[in-house]
């Protein structure tokens, strides 16, 4: 049997990476798992961080799967390198195909970074720049709350463009004409974001760069699907299926099918 | 050795609870434990909510505690039959003092009852005010974001009061005299919340009516401590202290001190 690619987040965010697997690499089977009753991780601390990754990785393991994507900006900016460290699979994660875009795009070297607090903590974005070129200046803003805003359905709202001026204030001043967007619920806020930002900064969304890494380790590896039928799709999350259901579709931009629900912990 | 009290919290909200505790019974022992790893429940389902306040009641029963206090309305609203039908233990929730509350304050019989998601779509508040005072009518409100403004520490900016205006909006044409503030997060919004609804409302923080009723649980019982020394004070967190301690301050009204990390899963 074929192996599946499997990837995993801290919700339902990652979907926005699903959806870009799914163009890219229409004959793949993939194992998805969202740990929703854990969510969010953006707030909690490396070592949290760490362990719940690393279950999600053994989870996905035991779903037979050939790869596994971090689809989640916390997990890979925190965890990634232990996940590397433990596990002999190949791991990809968000943050190197969301720089390697924003070093290819800036033409003035200043970038602006913005996601949760744990992910801007970490500095890794900046760590990643900075070793594909050192001359580009990073700019790095945390905006816990977008993730709730979005998960409201508020992103069509005024107060998600006030709390979008609050937390880009400080980057507005900066020149920076490019900005990732550091976390997967981000780019459902694009046009608050470019309103404030000006349509002259472009936004980082690293989904499709994240899908691209993931058919050139797939060809690196000699790991891709020969299969010409359709491929299959597994969705797993941690809490009820129900509540995962209502918001994924938002980030697929389909229906989700055979969600089942499954406990790591 | 002098048992103590024992109280858990998806996070640190509970600790308000706590502060009014140390208040009425000062030669009381307590045993806290904030759920910070897998916070926040109130987004979460019935099920994984009971899942987790069975795991923090376990814990607090082995760190010999002669009462539980379900500092959490999420919890208490979904998952407080659970536990009693399980533990012989007596357990104090939340939900039935500040419904008590409320019907003790009302003049015209309209009460408000805002919370998390989970709390509102449990109905545990209508249920218990009704089976007090079955003519009362009740409006309920879920306000999602409440808890991350708090969290961020926006209480005293204008997003908060936007965000308090648009939640609180369907309330204001009921003519409600009595507001439950059904989350131990929302009374550090009481100035937004007065300023919206109007300070002919009286807003119900339960905090107090708890303490008052593990008082009458400890003397029915015969398990009030007959301690005169100082007592003793733990903290246990799921995830890191650091996280913790910085906003645990604010709801405790006073340093913590002797907060240790736990595992609960």
């Amino acid at each position: 049997m074929d192996k599946a690619i499997g990837v995993f987040d801290s919700g339902i965010g990652g979907l926005t990476v699903v959806k870009e697997l799914l163009k890219l690499l229409p004959h793949e089977d993939i194992v998805y798992f969202g740990d929703t009753a854990r969510v969010p991780y953006g707030v909690k601390s490396r070592e949290t961080i760490i362990k719940f990754s690393l279950e999600n990785t053994l989870f996905l393991l035991q779903k037979n799967v050939k790869v596994i994507v971090v689809a989640c900006n916390t997990s890979s900016s925190l965890a990634l390198p232990v996940i590397r460290q433990h596990f002999k699979i190949p791991i990809i994660g968000v943050i190197l195909p969301g720089a390697k875009e924003a070093v290819y795009a800036t033409k003035n070297g200043r970038v602006g970074v913005i996601g949760t607090r744990a992910t801007i903590n970490s500095g890794a974005y900046e760590q990643e720049i900075k070793r594909l070129d050192n001359k580009i200046k990073v700019f790095s803003q945390a905006c816990p709350m977008f993730v709730p805003i979005v998960e409201e359905d508020w992103v069509n709202d005024d107060i998600a463009l006030h709390v979008a001026h609050k937390y880009l204030a400080p980057l507005r001043g900066k020149n920076i004409d490019t900005l990732i967007l550091g976390c997967t619920h981000y780019p459902l806020l694009k046009p608050k974001i470019h309103a404030i930002m000006g349509r002259g900064v472009r936004l980082i969304d690293s989904a499709q760069q994240v899908a691209q890494e993931v058919r050139q380790v797939l060809i690196q590896e000699g790991l891709l699907s020969k299969n010409k039928k359709k491929s299959t799709r597994e969705y797993f999350v941690s809490d009820e299926v129900a509540i995962f259901a209502n918001v994924a579709s938002r980030f697929l931009g389909e229906k989700l099918k055979d969600v089942k629900k499954a406990g790591v912990c």
